[in-house]
């Protein structure tokens, strides 16, 4: 005992008991990150993503519009916008709309370079966008199926963003999950109780709220809370696959 | 003269005239588009450039900071610590950093793959900066040549936005241009005359106003804004290349 009490007080143990628990700490910080991370990630940089591409997509309509301004007026769609400008030069387009004079003057060459240059930086974000849905929709696919199925990659992945994981997503009341991003809202009804509470949050923008009549969204949000609650819980506790089920009595 | 009436009187004659009076306009507004647009939809993308690659280095940081934490702190600089993540695998900067233990997890494949996508385009966003800012160069070059010798592109550019053209920047006085880009502060002192008016604008990111001691900056930026106004006014009027002489006064 007293041979250990010696060994315990050699500067060399306590350096070796310390490092050794540092490690052993990095190791289950490491082992802590889980797909919901990911997926978390994933969906704030899509959000990162296409709020860039309307500020780049703005400018460029700016400046691409002193070299020809009819163009915006043509081509609404801002993804559109973008890809056209790359792939058809100003005069298909005057053929194209039946113009025959442009407002926009003719550039050099050096100027011209310098704007589609800026453009085919906007596409590339637009494809990086689309890689990175696709990216989710694979994760979404293999961590929270049934999630997945009722209410779509998108929706689903806002839905944990909001919640902070899986885990506390599938241990929400469904009325929770049915007013999730819609907080500001909420609190303003609950300061002031003649301000009605909010009827849905995230889940407006699923189809199934989005088409519905106005009075019949908050039955409709109601119901599919309810379906996403459930549908949380048996991916969380890694349950079967029942999204479809949920999905077809939802449809009904 | 009675004929020529008839003829004006023609409805095919009024639509004539409409849509000639149209071209001509078109044409008119084409003409007015000048260099100085172009320098300063360039400086402003330049300006969005530069927000964007924070935005998107921070959101990298988050992300790649999942898998490897440690990478942050050991690399400061944003624009080098995407093309670090680039060039070296997590292996290789372990090694380079002395670390055994980093508290990232090992990711899949698809997980990493989906983050280097993002660090790609985001080092992309940095090089289109960057050659947005060379085309910038060329332009003041050969459109404001004074200016650019004596403060530089970016400067030169910003300094032109604020005014809205050359012309502008031409006629304004030197007290104006020195404290041009420090608008709020100006209007500070001008509702309370116990606030000290501010010393420099946008000028202040000169080296020379820069790297002055304290109490001399009021100083150099005025003589600084002085020779601005000049290269300013000589090179909307086309005169001479003079810039070179400018800056030595200066340094002196």
């Amino acid at each position: 005992m007293d041979d250990f009490l010696k060994i315990r007080r050699r500067p060399e143990f306590r350096q070796e008991i310390i490092s050794n628990n540092l490690e052993i700490v990095k190791l289950a910080i490491a082992s802590s990150v889980s797909k919901d991370t990911f997926i978390i990630q994933a969906i704030s940089t899509i959000d990162d993503l296409d709020k860039l591409c309307n500020l780049l997509t703005r400018r460029v309509r700016e400046w691409y519009g002193y070299y020809f301004p009819e163009l915006s007026v043509h081509i609404e769609d801002d993804e559109i916008y973008i890809r056209q400008i790359l792939l058809k030069s100003k005069e298909e387009f005057m053929q194209e709309f039946n113009l025959k004079v442009s407002m926009g003057p003719k550039l050099e060459e050096k100027d011209l370079e310098a704007i589609i240059g800026l453009v085919r930086s906007v596409e590339q974000l637009y494809s990086e966008r689309e890689s990175i849905i696709h990216y989710l929709k694979e994760l979404m696919q293999e961590h929270c199926r049934n999630l997945y199925t009722v209410v779509g990659a998108l929706i689903g992945a806002k839905l944990l963003q909001k919640a902070g994981s899986l885990k506390h997503l599938s241990q929400m009341p469904s009325s929770t999950i049915q007013v999730l991003g819609a907080e500001s809202a909420l609190f303003r009804h609950l300061r002031n109780k003649k301000i009605r509470p909010p009827k849905h949050g995230i889940i407006l923008s699923h189809p199934l709220v989005m088409n519905a009549r106005r009075d019949m969204r908050g039955k409709r949000s109601r119901q599919l809370a309810a379906k996403i609650s459930i549908a949380a819980k048996v991916d969380y506790f890694k349950g079967e696959f029942i999204g479809d089920k949920l999905k077809e009595e939802l449809e009904k």
